[in-house]
């Protein structure tokens, strides 16, 4: 057996998901939306189950969901990718590790943020990697370019960035890229740029695409998700985008992960990506909304809640708050005791975990978060 | 960048696919049926899209299909499997990166079979294993017990083995089956089995699951296919089964590579197990006439063909037909003067390939074999 997976535990997403449908807690732990998404997503995913094929699709993806992803891009982002610098996957998850076996050579390193998403090290691992990091903390979590520049080596070779953050649900500024870009361009670096929460984003702040920073059109991944644009969580239907060199090689890793993915979800994709910018940007302000519908209530009761610019998570701060218990005893008791499951954001640290802060999904109907928040507020 | 993937061609499959779509060639290279599957599989996928979630699944699987699994095997191959036995897997190819990933520690040996899928190899090497090799060859391929038990070294770990074999289209028999369980409690070793050709049998012969035999229960992983059992391969839906402490372990590598599957594709795949045991077979009826009509067709234009007594393929011999070409020249002139897409099957090996071997799709409509075998049959 693998002693990488052997010692590992299952994901605390999935932990604190499995706990919340055994015990029937409000589940505010695993970030996914409780709406149904958009209907011409839905049939048109449906329409094409029955009359298209359901055959392999081109292994890189469908030519129509690949142009409509380029073309979304040059809409919302000003960027200019050919189809064929797209290649789609079942889900970011995979384009995660596609990338990351495509890129990384053994003993090449890694440079990462903590916290990150719980995937990054087991893939950088299996790979053959080894990951570097640099700290971020509450409540700013911004990235010092200082400790950027500490964590570079001569055996760098890739960035790894979750932007915007989950957890942290910062954005990364337009001096924080930069600084990352003149880096990659300096020591000829490669950024993978998990970039799926791009669309949810709060009080008309926008999303800057680190591809479009000077210098990294060329040495870029792009990573997207259609789950996290529809807030269709169970799609699986992701891309990774990047100049042909490096897209190639990407899709010589994908061939052997999955090979392809559904073409009846491509296809309801596609057909989003055409005709659903206003559902996107209408289901952000219902998630603003749902933000501040949970950040009050928390606040009021006692709780020291830091800000959220994107992604469907907010924060507390439990220091702060005056709570004098660590992140895993506050969501162990709070889905035991009170029947919320939350995520400690300690889970997103691969070492020197920041110990004093709980992650909450907001993207949820008024009465769940109503009735979370009088769970909560009743424990506290 | 990772020299595995800088190296690596794109998959015959794909190649060969590609080339057709561009020219119009008949395509009888890369294996999936031009029907449309089942109805009711369809139906079901579609009408779970438009009402039930479409959010995270568990990561393992809902629970309807995983126990849709278990059933299956019970009443079609008498193995008893408890529904946390499965884990769903976005098609059989992840469920092969996940075992290797899972089950592979650095240096670990690997016991495989030639002609192998093309996955195969990179996932090994992906992981940090070394494939050892034993070679079959036509016209029976069989395996030998003296070359099989040389191949076992004392850093063997597993074995990896694919039956009913593509391209072969033979069935490890009994014996041969009895052979590599005897190798696998002598020394100790996991099998993969790649079994998702298992329903696409011929001529009343049964497919022999390995985990059946002794010893075995407890040291298989059993991989299957719904876009194999039910012709629809662009599905993505797939499945590994083993024992409770393999199968903790494979979903933890399945966790980071998709994390989870479709939940609409999982119920269609739940429902057409539980309902389509008649089109599954009448299915296999079809493909039985097709292959009988591509066989004959081709020895009728003077090429000897190969048995087939299973998956979705033939083969022919180019030396016994007299054709002084090996298997390459043969497809890349077949798809270019005679517009016929076929696979060579040295392209099934790493090492000392099958040079005159070139394998035949025939799971089409009549109309596209006769307009296939015409123009093979023109050409030669
Ligand atoms: C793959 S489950 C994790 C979902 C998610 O992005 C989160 O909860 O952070
Ligand atoms: C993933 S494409 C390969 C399909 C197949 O099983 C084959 O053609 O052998």
């Amino acid at each position: 057996m693998n002693p990488l997976y052997a010692r590992m535990g299952t994901t605390i997403f999935e932990a604190m998901s499995a706990r919340a449908r055994a015990t029937g807690a409000i589940n505010l732990g695993q970030g996914f939306a409780d709406g149904p998404g958009p209907r011409a997503v839905l049939e048109a995913s449906a329409a094409a189950l029955l009359e298209k094929s359901n055959q392999y699709p081109p292994m890189i993806g469908l030519p129509e969901l690949r142009a409509a992803v380029a073309d979304h891009y040059a809409r919302h982002q000003g960027i200019n990718l050919t189809p064929d610098e797209v290649v789609v996957t079942s889900g970011a998850t995979e384009a995660l590790a596609a990338s990351l076996f495509a890129l990384i050579a053994p003993g090449d390193e890694v440079l990462c943020f903590q916290p990150l998403y719980d995937a990054y090290v087991p893939l950088i691992r299996q790979a053959g990697g080894v990951p570097r990091f640099v700290r971020l903390e509450p409540p700013h979590w911004r990235i010092d370019s200082a400790a950027l520049a500490a964590a570079v080596t001569p055996r760098t070779r890739l960035v790894l960035l979750n932007n915007p953050l989950n957890p942290a649900a910062t954005m990364a500024s337009a001096a924080e890229l930069a600084a990352i870009a003149a880096l990659c361009v300096e020591h000829d670096l490669i950024a993978i740029c998990d970039e799926v929460w791009e669309h949810v984003t709060f009080d008309g702040a926008r999303h800057l695409p680190l591809i479009g920073f000077p210098g990294m059109r060329e040495r870029t991944v792009k990573i997207g998700s259609a789950g996290k644009i529809f807030a269709l969580t169970g799609f699986k239907v992701g891309w990774m985008c990047a100049a042909p060199p490096l897209a190639r090689v990407l899709a010589k890793a994908h061939q052997f992960l999955t090979f392809t993915t559904p073409p009846n979800l491509q296809w309801g994709v596609a057909a989003g990506l055409a005709s659903e910018d206003e559902w996107v940007a209408a289901a952000s302000a219902r998630f603003q909304a749902g933000r501040d519908r949970l950040a009050t209530g928390l606040r009021d009761a006692g709780l020291a809640v830091l800000p959220s610019a994107a992604t469907y998570f907010l924060s507390v701060d439990l220091a702060e708050s005056g709570l004098v218990m660590d992140d895993v005893t506050f969501s162990e008791r709070l889905v035991d005791e009170a029947g919320v499951a939350t995520v400690p954001v300690s889970a997103f640290y691969a070492e020197a975990p920041v110990t004093n802060v709980v992650r909450f999904c907001f993207v949820k109907e008024d009465a769940t978060l109503d009735a979370a928040i009088a769970r909560v507020a009743g424990w506290v």
